[in-house]
């Protein structure tokens, strides 16, 4: 068998471990026979159609460098928001394949979510209409742990781990003063509610807290919130509230457009507020002589590495790693997905399912992992999320901050 | 000498290392053969008063649970914020003298800052003026670094390491794309802007940002902050800017004061808006075709123990002790203070001051600490703080989470 070159890309938002799945890449590249060269294009296809492609067996010919890429967060390579054409513009796509010949590409594979696995997709089905050999492949990743055809995504652990871990931290914060309170803390997804219901996990036997949990997959009702929230207050001084970004009410509208005009600032701008802000309003507004304060976990809960959950990490090389075995024996148009296996024991089995089946669909969580108020989770839910965040990551530390590495 | 037991408490606002010179007192007076019992006050001298008290040696009989209180955040006490009447209005202070007597109390051990340190100054001026016996002394305590007399403040080189750390984290995850984007981060700090101050770690070879830091201490000016984003652009694309929640213009008003009546929002209530999210409006009004985000660090640069500074828990630990060795020297009326000595290595020497010298004011950041233009610090301010952010801590986990104690 001919050796061949591998291009890899990183797209999308960053997560704790994306960089664990190109690490995945490399060193199962470089152990293989089959591989000559593993090429990363710098901010994904919209780099690499500006020509921006680095050599990454040279760019980590020291192992240890190696080593500290698991421990980087962000994304090594750099991203893109770039949504390719229909095929049938086949300009951009003569382009890309060109350059593809011209570094001796036999696979590419592409780290991301569900608009990174439209690109391989469409790159794929590109391929197989004009009969090129090279395999396309897409390797899972986003901390929002939508894409359908997988268990789960690797990134979504860690930021479960992080936020669930940052819930608890602020729930026994807010309650070392003797009084009432209520925080609301506001956390990422815009359509799925999957980080938010993973906040359940900072729940135990003397956290109680978040006694509410309100998910994009339920509609919600600000009476009803206010409602909630006074009866929470009744059994427990100390009130922390989930909520994601994406709450919407009965009719789809987005909660945290709900201020509109009305909150034009100084400087003429709206939409500053985010869904947190107007729900501690509501608090504030209908539950006098109660300490109200919002939180949002914004970037913290993907751009920090130092809570990201060991097993998250494990997988996510893996899921690189077999990317790579796959385009060795010849496998394209496809994404690596993970299987959990029956029984008490978790395990995972990676699998290829179809990548075109998989781009531009979102995985909700679904209604019967939702209790019947709308306001929290069920054991079912805990079952599926708390092997995800298990295991610690050693991390190596330089003059008192984590070290990382960085592309020149 | 005649045995006495100690009480001690936890006041103000939580810190990743308070529990660390809990752990120092309790472990010092379990250790002393002329302390009894080790009381603690729950919720501090509010809860002492409502006769809220617990045998610390009955609670920590076990070693290994003794050893989780360091890793443990916020307060494990409970705290209050709970000012003390001047000292001739004597009910109050009758009242908790009795209840002194009754449990025995030979020293009280008070871990705080600047209003705690407030309340052990006025309990030692009673005591003093009335002829007890009893020894207050002060052990510090906040994420702020702003009290006097002591070269830091334990609590702040955690909360330094933290913002630290996750500016740079931001930093790598803005800089993902390839863009022209503004972050701006709002830091801890009212009146002293030692936290942001901080944030000037977070440079490294690579990393650039913060670009600019606002601090209390300089005046700021709207106009000269988006003339200076707008030069920090030119430089580079990715541009962090750290700001102090307590920037104040040149008249002392407080920035996040401005949007006053013009932000009351649907409900009525104003102030929902911090100063980093008018930084965020004055760029998008100023500065076109950037993208712009704020991020309120908020409660998290306090509550998480996970970045705690290795140094920073040590010596956490050794101001309890210290103030348990000074109460058995019978020593009284006074803070425990830091002292760096002079020299190239990092060293710290234990010293005790009068408490009344301490409570109710405040350190500020030294004018030759901060740049001339008011938007960096100096290379001075920067081997100050660099020793106290170094040494990890091992964290012990139990179910992919911190594992922790709590009162019962």
């Amino acid at each position: 068998m001919q050796k061949f070159n591998i291009l890899v890309g990183q797209s999308g938002g960053p997560t704790a471990v994306i960089n664990c799945s190109l690490y995945g890449v490399i060193k199962e590249a470089l152990e293989s026979e089959q591989i000559d060269k593993v090429y990363g294009m710098k901010n994904g296809i919209e780099g690499f159609l500006r020509g921006e492609i680095m050599d990454l067996g040279e760019a980590f010919s020291d192992p240890d460098r190696l080593e500290l890429l698991k421990q980087t967060p962000a994304a090594y390579l750099g991203s893109c928001r770039y949504k390719l054409p229909p095929i049938d513009e086949t300009e951009i796509y003569e382009e890309m394949f060109d350059k593809f010949r011209q570094y001796g590409i036999g696979a590419f594979l592409y780290i991301g979510g569900n608009d990174s696995m439209d690109t391989a997709g469409k790159l794929s089905a590109y391929a197989r209409r004009h009969g090129s050999d090279i395999c396309f492949l897409g390797v899972p990743k986003t901390i929002d742990n939508d894409l359908v055809g997988t268990d789960h995504t690797p990134g979504y652990g860690s930021a479960a781990k992080y936020i669930a871990s940052t819930v608890r931290d602020i729930s026994i914060d807010a309650g070392v003063y003797d009084l009432k309170s209520v925080t609301i803390v506001e956390i990422m997804g815009r359509h799925a509610g999957w980080l938010c219901a993973a906040s359940a996990l900072a729940r135990n036997e003397h956290v109680h807290n978040p006694m509410l949990i309100y998910l994009p997959e339920s509609p919600f009702h600000m009476d009803r919130f206010v409602e909630n929230v006074r009866e929470a207050l009744e059994k427990e001084s100390n009130v922390v509230v989930c909520v994601s970004e994406g709450i919407r009410d009965e009719d789809h509208n987005l909660i945290c457009e709900y201020k509109g005009k009305a909150d034009v600032d100084g400087f003429g701008h709206k939409k500053l507020t985010g869904a947190a802000k107007l729900l501690e309003a509501a608090v504030m507004a209908n539950i006098p002589g109660v300490k109200c304060r919002s939180i949002e976990l914004s970037l913290l809960q993907r751009s920090s590495s130092v809570l990201a959950s060991g097993r998250d990490r494990e997988e996510a090389e893996q899921v690189g790693r077999f990317a790579v075995k796959s385009a060795v024996n010849g496998e394209s148009h496809q994404m690596v997905c993970m299987e959990r296996a029956e029984g008490e024991s978790y395990r995972i089995d990676y699998v290829l399912k179809e990548v075109a089946d998989i781009g531009n669909k979102e995985k909700m969580i679904p209604s019967w992992w939702i209790t019947k108020e709308g306001t929290d989770v069920t054991e079912e839910f805990l079952d599926y999320v708390r092997p995800l965040i298990e295991g610690e990551c050693e991390m190596r530390f330089r003059d008192g901050m984590p070290e990382y590495v960085y592309r020149d």
